[in-house]
């Protein structure tokens, strides 16, 4: 695959003077894949909602299929949900733990997943990582050993500074004590590859470059009887992993969303993840080169995110600002919220570019950097 | 206002061959509304989903000011969801109930609610009706003041059949007694005035012909401090009601709904609910000349949804069908699980026309009927 591929990327979304560094808040998404959302819309006004949603079957069947690929399970292991969120509220109801249940999770996990883990009466507990977060496989084996722990839960990519964790040696070693992992893809579907694990909750809008008020759960195949879901009178039929989706829905969303994954399965995952990869490591050596900020764990396993702490005195939330309005370049500021675990004490600048990045993008990002 | 307004309702539409008798499943929103939603989904892809979100804030204000007064409250107690269904999950989560608390419902109850409320432990208590089903306010008023009970939940319009319930009055009678009401106007926003009550969910799509994936929540003043809702760290200073709002959501939908919303306020609620009383009445009148079909409860009070019964044998699952692939005309089939309460052993052909229904619409249907 050569660099075209990541022009036609480009050139398949809607022209705009900014520069979106900013995937890990909302990708872009394709010309295609908002005529789908629109078209789907319209047809809703012309048709009626649910004989619009009679004739989209079709696709919406398709993008099941193409989400258990990608989420490591089967068609019938998929639900559609609001947002990756709500797809962890559902399966945290769903599954089979009583209150006060244990959670290991590892430090550099989502600040709100922990709120909500909390929410629910689970107890959490920190994962051993080395120097720079990343989970120590030996250590996290003797402790998932010693029980009693009822479940893991592992970001995969940490949305604060793009952290890649093992997810699927976290899961063969929890696997090994018969402990399920429930792995948070919103960072890491469209990304880097998503192993199979016990359950898995992901999102449309940022890697995949679906619409937003789309998220997914997967349930893998052993523990869907187990799942504390009731079949409502209206649904006889469904399996049930599609029991925890939501009914009424931004449909249109899920159709737009099967546009944007056919996309980049024909991009092809594996070339999407060594471009994004590449992407991040040019980023890296960019802001290496740049006075007065420093890349956060530089040498931590990372894919296309990257955060930036500034070291010269600059205020990060302004520098974002201006980044923005004086520069057009999208970034995001990740704040200590993001992962309470990691007990920063200091905003960071988040750049999360797509495959499209170009030299001079990263040009211009490096002047404006040095300026801001 | 003359019936003009209801042919430039109709003319804001995508046009359409299909004659569309199913509003209360999914409304036809106007083709401003559609192209916001389409807009705001290209901002985002253009300036990033959270930029565009900032920029669309003075909207997103106005619609919350807006629904406010639609559904009784101030501008600080109304959150926006996915669904009239995750509403109600959200609010029965929110609410401070105990396991086992005591839920009057009407018989007329959507089923799906009944089954939500089962599912969370709440024990439901069907409310002594008229023979028509509507609340019989005297024995209403008995059982409020023998208590417990904690709560009293009302579908304002029904859904398997356009019963319309003394809302109001319900309201009055259950606070002369201390005890709140929670009011379901899914079908009633847009339809019917709501009046204030402890609590109201909503949905978009239906009489306010917004897009689908889009619920509201709202919540009286004096309750807001007794809800059991947890603030998250990245929140630190939105209106606690707000704290039930879906942060990852379809936000163009919420965009697109503001501008439904004005459209409905631009025709004026008073005016849309008398002609879709009127539009009701013809619906009713028109169905009552026809051999093979009788109105469902034709005294009972209603406004413009009409369910019918087959009444010379005909299979009424087919007719729906017939009607709409041979006629063109689009209605629901109302199956039992609608309403368990009432016991229902047939299925129900429902049309639920907005305000644009013609003349030439009702012949079209009636003649429709009479050969399917």
């Amino acid at each position: 695959m050569t660099d075209d591929a990541w022009v036609a990327w480009r050139e398949a979304r809607p022209p705009t003077s900014l520069l979106h560094l900013d995937t890990a808040a909302v990708g872009r998404s394709s010309v295609a894949t908002l005529e789908a959302v629109a078209g789907h819309a319209r047809l809703e006004a012309e048709r009626g909602g649910y004989v619009a949603q009679e004739q989209a079957a079709p696709q919406l069947e398709e993008l099941r299929r193409d989400l258990a690929g990608l989420l490591g399970t089967d068609t019938d292991g998929v639900a559609f949900v609001e947002s990756a969120m709500t797809a962890l509220d559902t399966l945290v109801r769903a599954w089979p733990l009583a209150p006060g249940a244990h959670v290991l999770v590892a430090p550099s996990e989502w600040g709100p997943n922990l709120e909500l883990l909390e929410r629910h009466g689970l107890v959490t507990e920190p994962i051993t990582t080395d120097d720079d977060g990343v989970v120590d496989l030996d250590a996290f084996g003797r402790r998932v050993g010693a029980g009693p722990v009822d479940v893991v839960l592992v970001d995969q990519v940490s949305a604060h500074r793009g952290l890649v964790q093992p997810a699927a040696e976290i899961v063969a070693v929890a696997h090994e004590h018969g402990v399920p992992v429930w792995l948070d893809a919103a960072q890491s579907v469209g990304h880097v590859a998503v192993p199979p694990a016990d359950a898995v909750v992901a999102t449309s809008r940022k890697w995949l470059t679906g619409p937003r008020g789309v998220g997914m759960v997967a349930v893998a195949e052993q523990h869907r009887p187990d799942l504390r879901v009731r079949r409502p009178a209206k649904l006889p039929d469904v399996p049930v992993v599609q029991l925890l989706e939501s009914q009424e829905a931004h449909v249109a969303g899920r159709v737009g969303l099967g546009v944007a994954v056919r996309e980049h399965l024909d991009h092809g995952p594996g070339a999407v993840a060594d471009r994004l990869a590449e992407v991040g490591r040019a980023v890296r050596e960019m802001a290496a080169t740049l006075d007065g900020w420093e890349v956060v764990h530089p040498h931590a396993p990372a894919g296309a995110t990257t955060s930036l702490r500034s070291t010269a005195g600059q205020d990060t939330v302004r520098a974002r600002e201006l980044l923005l309005h004086r520069h057009e370049i999208l970034t995001s500021l990740c704040l200590p919220w993001r992962a309470p675990g990691e007990r920063i004490d200091e905003p960071w600048l988040r750049l999360s570019p797509h495959v499209d990045l170009t030299v001079d993008d990263l040009e211009r990002t490096a002047a404006a950097l040095r300026v801001v």
